[in-house]
């Protein structure tokens, strides 16, 4: 199976059957998550993993009583950064630089870039820019569960601040960002399963542009150059 | 190759050679980011795709002197929504109720739900919203590519506002999000080729919960029913 063999195959499953998803899909699904790109490598964002029936029938109830989060056999939660702070960036790097041996200072000149450029922001910006990394991340747990034939349901569908308060992320620099109840569908009672599987046409999902077609500009002053900066 | 093998082949691709990628390896990568799942599948975002020398040398400059922009074969640029409206929506609904052979007022209700949802936000929020859907289809595009062994470097460093001017998106209801130059590695010139993959550990990024580790709530208000609601 290619990864567009388990797109197709894949569906957001509305009636799942309480069964359990082994360990080792658990664990790759996970896998995949955590391997997952993030702007600057910064990862800004966990998953809370729960499979705690009665936490579950509390989830229900914020998430608009969608039955999946009850049958499923594992919920996955994740959680991005609330902001960005120098203390937040260095940390993360700090630890990449020890893994690769090299100095802490090698990425100090690319972090002020982008501090610089995310303080002025304001933090509701850097919330959501947080949070988009944590969706590439949902999307790779999204393709790892179609490949090993785990239904999922993508959802946004659940408050979020009641869902920080009820997990206690309030205080901790996380938010709630997006969830994934993973488990088997019940094709009998589920009303999407045999929908037919709806998509922007390839026509206007995809445009190709050509100098032609673009302002006629100058160029951009733009003159900070990331290779000089990033490589010292 | 698995997706987690794939996944641990691909990295953020730094000095690219020129190659081009074949029509049909680009086709895929398009295909997987088309198939994408999205919040109510709105599907709020297209991809323009841009392999002309010329305009990629101006968007180089906007992106901070990135070579990959230059040396790639294709450009990948996601635009998503500038916002939600009834209009949008309703296009969208229409087109995926055509397809299945329902009425057009089959998610009359869910629409109304979820513009009350998502009105009282404003438009900055509804364009974040729109944006993280776009990730999605940006990891899926970085996952297929990473399969097809076609290098990518998933990138935000570029100035939106001048990209927007620069393709005309400005007017269009559409402002650029991510982007994703798709080419060949050139390892010899490449500082990151050989650098450590790391990732925050296992143990840090994955916590489970309990109800032992939740708040003690009463269970929570909503009372809205997102099954009855979309399922008619």
């Amino acid at each position: 199976m290619s990864l567009i063999d388990d797109l197709q195959w894949r569906y957001a499953t509305k009636k799942m059957n309480g069964a359990k998803v082994p360990q080792e899909k658990l664990d790759y699904i996970l896998e995949a998550a955590r391997l997952a790109p993030s702007s600057s490598g910064l990862q800004p964002y966990k998953i809370i993993v729960i499979s705690d029936k009665a936490l579950l029938e509390k989830i229900k109830g914020i998430a608009f009583n969608q039955s999946q989060i009850a049958d499923c056999s594992h919920l996955l939660v994740w959680a991005a950064w609330d902001g960005y702070s120098d203390a937040r960036i260095s940390n993360v790097f700090n630890a990449t630089m020890d893994e690769r041996g090299l100095p802490h200072d090698t990425m100090d000149n690319y972090k002020s870039v982008i501090l610089n450029m995310y303080e002025p922001k304001g933090q509701d910006w850097q919330a959501h820019h947080a949070a988009k990394q944590s969706y590439i991340s949902f999307a790779m747990a999204i393709a790892a569960a179609a490949e090993q034939k785990v239904d999922a349901t993508p959802m946004e569908g659940f408050v979020p601040e009641q869902l920080d308060e009820l997990l206690q992320l309030n205080g901790t620099g996380y938010k709630s960002t997006v969830i994934l109840p993973l488990g088997y569908r019940e094709a009998a009672n589920d009303w999407l399963v045999n929908m037919k599987k709806v998509r922007t046409p390839k026509a206007d999902f995809i445009t190709e542009m050509t100098t032609a077609d673009a302002a006629q500009t100058d160029g951009a002053p733009v003159t900070l150059n990331l290779e000089t900066i990033v490589k010292k």
